[in-house]
Formats: C-alpha cells, sequence, structure tokens
C-alpha cells in the first residue's frame, strides 16, 4: 500500500522559488569581476536565473544538454546555476586551475554546448576555443559596455542576450532524478571522471547539510562561500544558503586576504567556508593589520587537513569557531563535519584542539563503514584504520558515461580511497590515502602520520612516506626528507625522535634526503612520482 | 539524461539507523505507565524495533497492515513506531481521546490487524473488542509481571512477546513511497478520514523541519514531546529527534504540571512541544510553587492559538522563548513556524509580541497561497484574507482509501480549511475557519477576531460570532454573548465599544444574550451548534 502523500519531486527550482517567497529581499552581495561591489536579492536573482531558462529553450537547448560555466563565485554564476537547471540543462562547473589540455579534455568528453565565463577567462577560452567544437557559444558574465573585442563563435555578454526574455515561463517539469549538474573528479590516475548530479541529490543534500550539527544555516546568517562553486559543487552553498534564507556574499575574483577581510567586516558575514590554504592568506593579513573578525561566528575549512595552528588563531585570537569538514565532489561533497558531540561536551584546550583535528561525524544520509583489504568490517575505536566507504543518496553510484565501470561494492558504498578511522561516538579522522598506506606483514602503516611526525623533528625542512618493496614484509616505510639548510639528520637521528611516538613496527627502515620533493599543483606531495623514483630502491638488509 | 547519484530510498529505519550509528547512547528518558522512569538509548531502542519487526513477521503480519497503537509517550510507543514501519506495515496511532463509538468506527475502516496498547487502557479496549474483529491479537505495553487479567483476544504482554526475538533481521526494502503511517482527522463534519503518511513523507518532513529557523534540533539537545505521537503524526518529533541525535524525554501518561517540571528539571529538557492548555498546567504549577526552568530553551507550542500572556510569562519570567507553530494532521504535521527573521530582527516588547502572536513562516517543502472564493491569487500584504491552501512532498494528496475524493485543487494545492493573512515577509496568520467567516457583499469578516474584541469588554463572560442570513448582504454578523454575573450588555454597549477599532462594516448586525455557549470535547466554540441553534433568527430591519 502506497503513502496517499502529495507527488512533489525534489527539484532544484524548488529552492529558488522559497528563497524568493519566504525570503525575497535577502540580498546577494557580489564583488563583481568588472571591480564594483553589486546588489542583488533572492526575488530577483530568481527572475533572471527564469530568463536565462527561457533564453536557453529560445535559443534551442534542450533538457540534458551540458551547458559549461567557467567563472568565479558571482550573483551571475548563482543565477546560471538554476536557470540552467531549471530548463532541464545540466550546469556544468569548469575549474580553470586545470591545465589547458585537462579542460578540453572535459569539455569534449562531456560534450558542452554552451559555455559562460567570465572576463577573466577570456583569453584562455579563446586558446581553448579551436579544441572545443562542440561548443556553439560563447556568453560572457558582463555587460556590453565590458565586452572585450573577442572571436569567440556567437560571442555575446549575458545582458544583452538576456535583453528580451521577461522571464514569464514555467520551470521545465522533470523528474527528480533528472541530472543537473555536472563536476568532473581529477584523479590522479587516468582520465577525470564526471560526477553527475541530479535534482533530487542536490536537494537531499542541502536538506542534511542545513541540520544544526552541519552547516546549520539560518536566516539570521550571511554566508560567504570562499570556496568556487567549480569546487565539489561549491560545497552545497549555492543550494543551501537560499533553501534557509541565509543572505550570500559572494567574493567573485579576489581571494586574497585583505579583499576577503573587507567583505567580511563590510557584509558583516556569520559564516564563510574555504580550503586551508585561503585562510592563511587572511590570517596573515590579520596579523599585518592588527584587523578583527566582527561578525564572524563560524569558519567551515575542508579541501584538505586543518593546520592546528589555523584552528587555534580563530579560535582563541579571534573568538571565531572552527569547524573542520570532509567531503568528495563523489559526495556532494559533505561527508562529515566536526561539531562537537555532548559525548565531548567536556572537552576544552589541548583535548577540544584534538577532537577539532578529526574530520568529523557524518549527517543523516550518509553513512560510513571502515574495511579491510577483504572487505570485512572493522571496529569504530578511533585506533583501527581502514578503507572509509560510504553509501547515500547524494553519492556517486557510477561516473557520468559508465566511465570506470562498477564502483560500489556489494552493499551500495563507494570507496572514497581514503583510509580512516572512526572513534565510537562517529567521528573520523582520515589517516592516509589508500594508495598511499604502506602494508607490512598484512597490516597498516599511515604514511601521513609518520609525515607528520618526521616534520616535528628540528632539522626537517619537508618528509614523505612511502612504501618499498621488501622480502618477508612485502612493504616498508622509507622516510625522505628535505633537510633544513646546513642540516643532515641521520637514519639514527630520526628513528630516536620517532621511537615512542608510535608502534615500535612503524618505524622507518631507512632514511633518504633529497634536496625538493616534488609537490602538485594544489601543493600536495606527488607520490605517484616519489614512487617512481624510488622504484628501485634497496632497503638495507 | 539521469543523474548518476546512488538509489537510497527515504525509509524510516535510516532515521533510528543513523541514531544508533552516530548517537547511540543518547538517552531515551521515559515515565513508564507502571511508574518508574525507564532509561534506554538510541543503540538499544533500534535493537527493540527490530526485535518488533521480526516477532510481527513471525506472527504472519505482512507489508501493508494496519497496525494500531493506543499508547502514551514512552520508550515502547517509540519503538514500535519503528518496528511496525521498519517491517513494512503501517503504524496506526489512535487517539485516545476519541469517544468509542469513534475509536470502532475508525480501527474497522482501517482494518487494523493488531492493537498495542498501553496498561491504562486496558478497560477501554475490552469494552471495544466486541465490535473491532479485524483486531486478531492485543498487546499490552507492560511486562508479565504488570500485566492484568483480561479477557482481550491473544493478549500478551509485549516483553514476554519479545522475549524469543533477537533482533537479527533485516529492515525490509521498500519503496520510499510505502505508506508507514496512519492518523485519522476528527473533521467536524463527515466521518473521520485516514492521512496515510509515506515513508518519503515522514523522512523529508523530519529533514526540513530541522533546518535551525525550525524545530531546529541538535545533539546537544534533549527533547520532550509531551504532544502525544497519537496527534498529528506527534509533531514529527520521534524522527526529528533521533535523526538529528537529541536526547528524548517521554512523558508517559503523567501531562500535569508538577509531573512535567520534575522531567524538565531534572533530565535537563532544553526543548518541549505541546498544545497551549498543557502549558497553563505548568505555569500554575510554577506560579503556586516559584519553580523554574533551568535548562530549557525553547518551548513550541501548537494545536491551538497560543494566547499572548502565555508567550509573555514564559518569556519574561522564565526567559524561555516560545515558537508558535502552525500544521495539521494532513500536513504531517508542520506548516509554519514563528521564528524570527532578520526582517523583524529589530523588534522588542510589544511589537515582537505581536509577531510573535502569528503562525509563523513556511519551511522549505511547504508552499502556501492565499486565494478568493473563486480561487484567485491574493496578495501578501498582511491584511488581505483568504483560504489557505499549501502544497508539499508532506502533504496530504488524498485520503485513504479516496474518501473525500479530490482534495487537491488544479494546481495541487490542499485546502486546509483555514482563513488567513500573509505579510510580505511570510508570516502567516489564521484569522478564521473558512466555514465561518461571514460573507457579507462578497467580502470576509472573521468570527474570531470580532470574538476576541468583544471578549475585551467588561460585561462580556464569553463571545461567539457566526452569520446569519441577511437579504441584501447574504450574511451579516450576530454576537453571541455570555454576560459575567449580574451584567446585562446591549448591542448600543457593544458597538460603542467595537467601534474604531474594526471596519465599520464588520460590526454586527444584533447581539443576543444566552447563558452558555456549546464547546467540544477540545474547548472550542462549537459554531455548527450555533448555527443550528439561530438558523431562523431575523436580523432586525
Amino acid at each position: 500500500m502506497l503513502g496517499r502523500m502529495q507527488e512533489w519531486p525534489l527539484l532544484i527550482h524548488r529552492i529558488i522559488d522559497h528563497a524568493a517567497t519566504q525570503h525575497g529581499s535577502r540580498p546577494i552581495i557580489s564583488r563583481s569581476v568588472e571591480g564594483p561591489i553589486r546588489r542583488s536579492s533572492y526575488a530577483a536573482a530568481r527572475l533572471r536565473a527564469l530568463r536565462i531558462a527561457q533564453k536557453l529553450a529560445r535559443d534551442g537547448y534542450r533538457q540534458g544538454d551540458r551547458l559549461a560555466t567557467l567563472a568565479w563565485n558571482t550573483d551571475r554564476h548563482f543565477e546560471l546555476w538554476y536557470g540552467i537547471s531549471g530548463m532541464g540543462g545540466i550546469c556544468h562547473t569548469l575549474n580553470p586551475r586545470l591545465f589547458e589540455d585537462q579542460l578540453v579534455w572535459i569539455i569534449n568528453h562531456a560534450g558542452d554546448s554552451a559555455l559562460f565565463l567570465d572576463l577573466t577567462f577570456v583569453p584562455l577560452v579563446e586558446r581553448l576555443q579551436p579544441r572545443i567544437p562542440s561548443v556553439r557559444r560563447f556568453i560572457v558574465l558582463t555587460d556590453a559596455d565590458h565586452i572585450p573585442q573577442t572571436g569567440l563563435r556567437g560571442v555575446i555578454d549575458i545582458e544583452s542576450w538576456l535583453a528580451d526574455a521577461d522571464g514569464d515561463v514555467a520551470w521545465a517539469s522533470l523528474d527528480e532524478n533528472t541530472a543537473a549538474g555536472l563536476c568532473y573528479t581529477s584523479g590522479t590516475t587516468g582520465n577525470p571522471k564526471g560526477v553527475l548530479y541530479s535534482h533530487r541529490s542536490n536537494v537531499l543534500h542541502a536538506m542534511a547539510t542545513s541540520a544544526p550539527d552541519y552547516m546549520g544555516l539560518s536566516s539570521r546568517d550571511t554566508v560567504m562561500p570562499v570556496v568556487p562553486l567549480f569546487h565539489a559543487n561549491g560545497w552545497s552553498l549555492a543550494f543551501s544558503a537560499p533553501m534557509n534564507g541565509a543572505a550570500l556574499v559572494m567574493p567573485g575574483a579576489k581571494l586574497d586576504g585583505p579583499s576577503l577581510h573587507s567583505l567580511i567586516e563590510n557584509e558583516k558575514v556569520s559564516i564563510t567556508a574555504a580550503v586551508p590554504t585561503v585562510w592563511l592568506g587572511l590570517l596573515n593579513h590579520l596579523d599585518a593589520t592588527g584587523g578583527k573578525l566582527g561578525a564572524l561566528k563560524r569558519v567551515v575549512i575542508g579541501g584538505s587537513a586543518c593546520p592546528r595552528a589555523m584552528t587555534e588563531a580563530f579560535e582563541t585570537r579571534f573568538g571565531v569557531t572552527v569547524a573542520h569538514a570532509w567531503g568528495m565532489t563523489e559526495m556532494s561533497p559533505l561527508g562529515s563535519f566536526c561539531s562537537i558531540k555532548p559525548d565531548y561536551g567536556d572537552l576544552a584546550g589541548e583535548a577540544l584542539l584534538d577532537l577539532k583535528m578529526k574530520q568529523g561525524h557524518a549527517p543523516f544520509t550518509v553513512e560510513m563503514k571502515l574495511t579491510d583489504d577483504a572487505g570485512r568490517n572493522l571496529p569504530w575505536d578511533g585506533r583501527t584504520f581502514g578503507r572509509l566507504m560510504v553509501r547515500g543518496p547524494a553519492i556517486a553510484g557510477s561516473y557520468m558515461n559508465d566511465d570506470g565501470g562498477r564502483i560500489l561494492d556489494d552493499d551500495g558504498f563507494f570507496d572514497t580511497g581514503d583510509v580512516a578511522t572512526i572513534d565510537p561516538h562517529g567521528y573520523m579522522a582520515i589517516t592516509d590515502r589508500s594508495k598511499d598506506v604502506i602494508k607490512s606483514g598484512g597490516e597498516w602503516i599511515s604514511s601521513i602520520e609518520l609525515e607528520n611526525l618526521a616534520m616535528g623533528h628540528p632539522d626537517v625542512s619537508e618528509a614523505a612516506v612511502i612504501g618499498v618493496a621488501h622480502p618477508k614484509w612485502d612493504e616498508r616505510p622509507l622516510l625522505i626528507v628535505v633537510p633544513r639548510p646546513g642540516k643532515a639528520p641521520t637514519h639514527a637521528d630520526m628513528l630516536a625522535f620517532m621511537t615512542g611516538k608510535i608502534a615500535k613496527w612503524w618505524l622507518p627502515d631507512a632514511l633518504v634526503l633529497i634536496e625538493a620533493i616534488p609537490h602538485t599543483a594544489t601543493g600536495k606531495i606527488q607520490k605517484t612520482t616519489l614512487r617512481e623514483m624510488f622504484r628501485d630502491y634497496q632497503l638495507p638488509a
């Protein structure tokens, strides 16, 4: 027997409809790429999104078409998300930080039929144009006064394009499982893969993360998403802010400390979210100027592990609560959030900071499990680490075009590629990437934990740890160190320093000093290159 | 093109799974019907719910079976909700405050095949038993030591019934639109109608109401649902509390002021919810004893309009925030919640109290509109009142068995039967029931507003207003007054008192003094009876 409730598909346009109806005058404040601050509202943004949907349909774009954006966080980019998905299109956010070859590959793989771009990216897209034939026209997110001379196909500025659209149309009527958004993951191996969000997944994700223990946005908040909309579904803030009537402050192209600080202060931002490097810039600026963070209550930090000193600086020097979050493009993206459950309500000082270094606990709609190499469940004891597997309605079930084939285990869990511990209260801590973990005698050694420990030695400038082949133990850890100028720590020095701080069998079998450790474009240690460099390394007997 | 997200149906068991996994040790504290306080946890409740599901299946109950409860808010009732829906059954909550004939009618209409009842209700159910043949067995929510001698068919206490079940079963695998809960509305006309909730509607409703502007429950809260689970889906608290890891305090059968106060104080309740009459009992108790409300932060008041003095008492004398809420059984039930949007952030004192008398604004997943008799949309100006129509995924689309036929308008909106205003910021205020509103010359007059005004006259003990036939204006208001002892206000007195406080054409055409106004069992004015009494009333020329 079925229930007798109304059919009300979970469609993205309902979010902006709700915002326009219930929070219509709440502002969207945007640092424009042209320069000045622009002020809009949810009611105005909804109308513009309808005009975009109307123009797309008139121009012959159809449901299922991939419509790409190459843009900063601005009001116009926000409106495109709703306009594109609201006409049944798939909003494909491109990451301008990728190499040009990757962008070309991704645009062709997606078969994007239009590209909306910020002024910043006109020269880049001019170079790409000959190699991306599926893109029929290029629409620049500016007005007639600011559009430059360019040979882009069918180019027009968005204001001229929208001029003859009054927005008097209805949103597309769609199945809630219709694809709405597309974001590629740039895995370290193989080609990028397309994560295809549905209307349902985006709506459910925004609802789940709105709960007080997670993003917890209210109509009294002013949210500044510094994390770009093109990064991991923009952490869903373009959905959760309007859903809850929180005002939006969009920082545009300027993510430096002074620019962010002036927005936080002038617009009374209460919550903001970004990766750690952005906050380093802000904290340095505050150090240099003696600036304060007046209305700011909460900073959400994710994308990579948040340094302890950063959490400490925000909390003790500025009275701003730091919430460590973890997620993936494949998870829409939120997987966990480190708010404080009552089980840890008495923690303070260093013990509280220890807890805040963990990635946190999963919201409703995210199920987690830890498994060993044989797929067996491991205990949540805060010590045992295993592969972190996740399941839920806003987690990828497969990639676009079935690239990569089957990606779920028999119980429908997705392998995050991370190795983690989970404690009895559900707090998850990433200990390594599963491809970097060192497998010694059937047990796992965390390369990251060894690196963090080695980094504490005064002679060490940077450290990396990889597994190298061992006849008896399968793999053993090799410690690779960039020494500080004029220093040359020995294997014995490092062992003396590390002994007693980790299990004895975790101690590295050897030490190599090198001049520089290779990094990825985003500053992470390039372990594949290190493994290549030390492929034939022979451990001492 | 469809998205590529995981299939993860919105099933109720996922809520208790999440609670057991992420908040397993959070307590469920229950005043048992036997007397003592019982302490359980979400992890323990999940296991017991699985044992219930296991036993139901073993006893031959099947998906779609209606399994009734006649019970107070206790841990056992909570577990039944999950056990019944988790095996695919429909949890049918019966309201013990109904007349016996109504209970018999409802049980037979639903075709309940088992009935779980509290000790309190054994004598009542013994009387009903001969008239409810579909009920194969009666399970009393107690243990072998406390079960009385009774001739109920197949009677057993739940602890003996569960003794041989270990809970080692899986939840039923179901379509998310499967019926999960059943609650009858007792309309003032016609037979009661069954509202059939689905797994999807209950999960979405709990998610939507978890947002900070609405119930806003967090893992640091301790929630006491005084509103019974059998009343309007228990305001969804049996879903939203575990979904967010809030501890539960279940008050059992004792809803008097002293009993509630001792639970609030001893168990450090932070949020509680009930109808106004319950809070009257609590406030009277506090007055008499000088008691305080230590940890209590928020009281949610709904079910009928919250008196201004009550809001004032909680907020100014006890420092507890009052949130006025409105809903219906047909809405799962939350329709609106009166939290303070930034548009009204500067209100204080009487102006803030004025706002708090409104029923509040709709959460995401609830759409509202106001219409006139011709179905045309009316403006949200805070003055114009019209029929309040609602749409959303947790709002009834039809009643069980299609009783009452089509209940939605052409746009899929459900008629609440209320007349309301909505202001430009979305704050809705109920002004009347649509069948009580007085239609004069094509315009509407609020009977409730006239009554509230007349009640302010010092000679008036109680007042009611109904529309009576008028040759020119269709209907005109008749004021019916129960005078205070020894008083006899005249029509002229009342007009003098009311003039200037309402539109002139709203003034009642006549006054009748009577000794008593008829009331329903729940204390509301019985307008149908009044209209019957004054059916032939002739207005003075």
